[in-house]
Formats: C-alpha cells, sequence, structure tokens
C-alpha cells in the first residue's frame, strides 16, 4: 500500500536533546577519566551520561538538563517502530543541547542495546555520520533549531510543554495532521527543567497534555504516534 | 482526582520475557565466563544478553526467543510512566518464558539506564525481592502464565498476536476497558518467533492489530496505553 504517496508526513523534533560527548571542564574528572579508559576512548569521545557522571557533572552549568542519551535511544525507538513511522508517514530529527542536529533515515533499524546505542552515537558525533560509508542511516550538522524548521519547511510548530495551553492530544494529533507537511511536533528530550526562551519563540502553539504535569519524552512521543496512527487507521 | 476509586484497572501482561540469568548449559563460554567477570559475578548471576553473549547462545534450544531484557526494560518503562499507570488504572505483571512472574509496585520508578537495570533484575532474581529490604517495589514468584491470570482475577484474556483475527486496537482497548478488572491483555515480550501453544490456550481472544505485521512489544504496549488513556479522556 503506498500510504506514503497519499498523505503529507508529519514532522516530529526532539528538542534542547541531553546528547553530548563530555565537556572539556570535566574531562580530568576520576569518573570520567575511569570510564573512558574503560572504553578505551578519550574522554572527549565518550558520551555525557548521568548514570556514570553523576558526581563529575554538578561542576557543569545546567546539568540538570544534561547526560541522558537514555532519552534520545527510547524515544528514536518509540519514533522508528510506530506505524506512522512504517508506513512512511513521519520524519524524525534530534536537535540537541549544544545546537546540532541528527538527520535519521526513517528506515533506521537503531541498537535496541543501550550501550550499542551509546557506541553508535560516539561514533556519528566523531564522523559525523553512521556508517562511515555508503548510505548514511544518521548524519550529523550544526545546526539551530530556528534553521532546522525553515530547512524542512515547518511554518506550524506545535510545542508541547506543561506550561502550555491545556489541550487533548487527540486534537494535538489532528491539527498536526491537518497542517501537515508544514506542521512540526516539538517535544523536549530532556530529563527536568525547561525550553529556553530562543525554543519557546519558535513555537506557533504551546499545548500542555496532562493538565499542566509532566511526562517522560517517550511517552509523550509514544501517545502521540498512536493517537495519530488511530486516527489514520492504521492500527 | 480519585480516579482509582471510580474506574476498574486493566491488567497488562507482558508474557513469556526474554528475561533470564545464564542457563548452566553456556557457563563455560569464554563470552559468558568473560563478561561475568568484568561485572564481578559469577555467571549463574548475570543476564542472559543477545548483545554480549550471541556467540555463546547458538547453543541454546529456542534461542531465538530469549536474551533480550532491553525488551522488558523499555516497556516496563511506557507502561509505568504512562498516565494509565499514573492515575491508578493500571496493574502490570512481567510472566517469563521460565514461567517466573515479576508483580511490579505501580509506583516503582524503575533505572531509566539499561545497565541499572540489569543490575536490578539480577537482584531480583537472585533475592526474590527489590529492595532487599522494607516495602517490596518488585518482587518474583515461580508461576506459570495460567495461574498468575487465575490469581489476579483475569477470566477474560485478551492477546495480541500478529496471527489474531484483525481488530482496530481502539477496539481492543474499549474491550479491555469494558471487562475490567477481569480482563487482561497479554503482549509477548520476546524478540522472535511465536506464543507456545500452551499460552494461546489461555486466550479467550487474539486479535492482530496490525493486519498480521509484527510490532515490537513497546509500540503494542504504548500504542495500546495511548489509546486507552485517550478513552478516558486522561489525556
Amino acid at each position: 500500500m503506498q500510504r506514503s504517496g497519499e498523505k503529507p508526513r508529519v514532522k516530529l523534533v526532539l528538542a534542547e536533546a541531553a546528547l553530548e560527548t563530555v565537556p572539556r571542564e570535566i574531562w580530568g574528572h576520576p569518573a570520567v577519566y575511569k570510564s573512558a579508559r574503560r572504553r578505551g576512548k578519550p574522554p572527549s569521545s565518550i558520551l555525557l551520561d548521568r548514570s556514570i557522571h553523576h558526581q563529575a557533572m554538578k561542576k557543569l552549568p545546567g546539568a540538570e538538563k544534561r547526560g541522558r542519551p537514555d532519552i534520545v535511544h527510547f524515544s528514536l525507538l518509540e519514533a522508528l517502530s510506530s506505524p506512522l513511522n512504517r508506513e512512511g508517514l513521519l520524519e524524525v530529527y534530534v536537535h540537541t543541547l549544544n545546537d546540532y542536529v541528527v538527520f535519521v533515515d526513517p528506515s533506521t533499524r537503531l541498537p535496541r542495546n543501550y550501550n550499542r546505542f551509546t557506541g553508535l552515537m560516539e561514533q556519528l558525533l566523531e564522523l559525523g555520520r553512521v556508517p562511515p560509508k555508503g548510505k548514511p542511516l544518521l548524519w550529523l550538522k550544526p545546526m539551530k533549531l530556528e534553521r532546522l524548521l525553515e530547512e524542512v519547511g515547518a511554518s506550524y510548530v506545535i510545542l508541547l510543554s506543561e506550561d502550555g495551553e491545556p489541550r487533548r492530544l487527540r486534537e494535538v494529533a489532528e491539527e498536526a495532521l491537518e497542517k501537515a507537511p508544514r506542521a512540526a511536533v516539538v517535544v523536549g528530550a530532556f530529563p527536568h527543567g525547561d525550553f529556553t526562551e530562543e525554543t519557546k519563540r519558535l513555537a506557533t502553539r504551546i499545548y500542555s497534555i496532562y493538565r499542566g504535569k509532566p511526562l517522560d519524552t517517550w511517552t509523550v512521543v509514544s501517545h502521540f504516534l498512536a493517537l495519530a496512527a488511530d486516527m489514520l487507521n492504521l492500527i
């Protein structure tokens, strides 16, 4: 069934994602040094990960939003495995806290194992693409969220945030489908804290889908994708 | 809002889950020995994990269904973080391939990090509960799926399988909510292959929600929970 020819694709953006290599300020910290040595890599090449670098991260500015690559991992797995993506009706982008954008081929089969995923992300951040040769599945560009939205033609930006206007997720999905392909749904991929003002300014609409309470990123992603798939009679 | 007092809870069972410690037959395999030593544990105490023990697993019967604790990890994270669970409207159980059942306190905050999750599961399989003292969050009993369903009063068993009768997931969620609390939705938590005949015989209904095509366990779980939450106006 060639659905992708019939229907426009919804754009999903994981924004300000807590995905980065260990920043220079803490390369010398014992927890960082030890974890890098165990991996056989320099500290500059390994991902910042709160579950390992918790002590070292205390010194970092904005630490509460950083060091959670698992959020990108789960959320991308939900996005790529979803019926919406499998029918060719989804585009997914990851914008990071440091203003890089990860472009994702929709046919990518990500590693299910977290340690393999972090290895892949480290390769991506080092080489700018994976696999290193042939057709890339993931590729990286230094890019602000604003420019990403421009480049992909997302002129109607729906930001999901617990501070937004209360709205049924079903209505959010309906609006995103109606406004596709120029709609982008933006979900924060950081553990705590709020979007930057710079991000909020890009939003056409800001909605809260759970009565002002926070939800995990993967929950927002999967529940949005489920309601969109239901509306399109995919499931 | 005291929703849990008003509405019955839906039961979700992750069945035949690919969660077990390394079986005796391959304790001596170099890949197993090496990974156990690195963890400072005996081979009998570490989880079987295809991403590490792939070579060693070739000798195991039914290997294609085994060694994927990440499936339980993602699916439990989706279940526990879901609005349905947060409103007190979900019970979740994990039945393993070896006929153990993991009982889960709905307020459990599981480790997001995979390596911490496997450590927790290893403790659970060794001690039968976690944490070792105080109110348990997870606890384990040797128990067949049939007895679990009896014990929790699940007399209306909806099994989701790509071989089942085609059915909209929305209708599955509606049926589960209508028949609650005696309904259980059973989802396979193994990577490949089919449910055993023993499991299939327990089903009142067998439905396929994606036109006969397989979906990842966490996709089925999250999409089911999203449609149920939508129907109950939680999101």
